[in-house]
């Protein structure tokens, strides 16, 4: 397409932006050689596109001689639109969540068959979660994952629901129960998890709603346990979703 | 250099990055034609290298027709690991301090002759700022920056202060001034600005060292006024910077 790639139908862009797909949370550092493999080309082609990357400042080399995201990448990505604005907006309400509960407050928006964590807010006293800004769990495993696929096509809802695979012994894996979850989720205005994602943790999470009254967001909390703190965490959670949406449709 | 581009010496991975490095915070939504003018390519050469980055998800155009930064991007930059280990670490430190003070709190770092914001919480009670996550603002103007410029070396430092603009008319244009105030930072352990970034705000800060006592960061707070509180303000910023300090050692 782009220049005249040895390939033919492959250009020149298109290998670039494949050494770039390569990177990911689980493999943030990479060597030349993983680079090549993970975007099928030749290391000499990789060679001198991820010298141009490097030049750039997209791509770092540590002191292994791993490659990794550099700053430069960082800073353009804050400048996605989408993430940057409901951040921001989101942000103070988030801090009041926490405020309240000195639980850990998550901000997370579906990406495809995933919950992405936009945002996340933990400390000292908080209880340990695997979530982290940018990384993505699946949706039926926690709670703000639960509200989004409430509110997910039917398509993303019935892919999801066929492929629930056990992450601790208390996993919803029965797509029966787990939709009449998920209805639940729409008549009371709340998902909750039970150590479902990770042992020791439960959460609770409401929508957020854009405009049109289309769900945009999760807004969730992680404890330790529910009990009978939930209608409280269900009320901090709906008051910061209502003061979000406000300043949504400004 | 890589493909047979039709300018010499300019390649197609070059001109992707170009296209690219058009978009900052001052310029985050663009329309074609400007992107082209911007990384200096024909339109129809931009057109075609904009819709591979389309394709990947690095962009996307809006109703507007604008190019903004994508998810994708968005995600990639998550993964640069300085910036991400750094404002992890951090995280939770910053939410102490946010709960000591309510104040607006940062993380910054150097960023050439600037103050690159990692991280920002700030509250429904925390006084404007203008800091942004990612967002760069002058070294000599804000607190972060200050305790940043006291530890850069000498030739950054040169060059800002032969570079000293008004940006409030509280802020310190004078070298002879600010450079007395930097030699305090280091006597003190801490940095602080009266309205010279944004009138009605101040600021403390205090450096984040890393190994060999290297500073590799600021924590700040901003205030409407410090007055008596200052003691205590630093106080609450050497804490959570040691505790800093200890998990980067780890």
């Amino acid at each position: 397409m782009a220049g005249n790639a040895r390939d033919p139908g492959v250009s020149v862009a298109s290998r670039l932006l494949a050494l770039l797909a390569v990177f990911d949370e689980k493999t943030p550092a990479l060597t030349l050689s993983e680079l090549a493999d993970g975007a099928d080309l030749p290391v000499a082609t990789a060679h001198r596109l991820v010298r141009e990357l490097v030049g750039w400042g997209a791509l770092v080399r540590g002191d292994d001689g791993r490659y990794v995201v550099g700053r430069r990448l960082w800073k353009l990505g804050l400048l996605a639109p989408d993430q940057a604005d409901l951040r921001e907006i989101a942000s103070p309400f988030l801090h009041d969540i926490y405020g309240a509960t000195l639980a850990t407050v998550h901000l997370a928006i579906r990406d495809g068959d995933e919950v992405l964590y936009l945002d996340r807010l933990a400390g000292h006293a908080s209880v340990p979660a695997v979530s982290r800004v940018g990384a993505r769990l699946p949706l039926y495993a926690t709670g703000v994952g639960k509200v989004l696929l409430a509110y997910a096509p039917r398509e993303v809802h019935d892919r999801v629901l066929r492929n629930l695979a056990r992450i601790t012994p208390y996993t919803v894996t029965h797509p029966g129960k787990l939709d009449s979850e998920l209805r639940r989720v729409h008549r009371e205005g709340y998902a909750q998890t039970v150590e479902e994602m990770t042992l020791g943790a439960c959460s609770v999470a409401v929508p957020v709603r854009g405009e049109g009254e289309s769900v945009v967001a999760a807004l969730g909390i992680v404890v330790p346990s529910i009990g009978r703190d939930r209608a409280r965490l269900v009320a901090a959670l709906q008051v910061a979703a209502r003061g979000i949406e406000r300043s949504l449709r400004r």
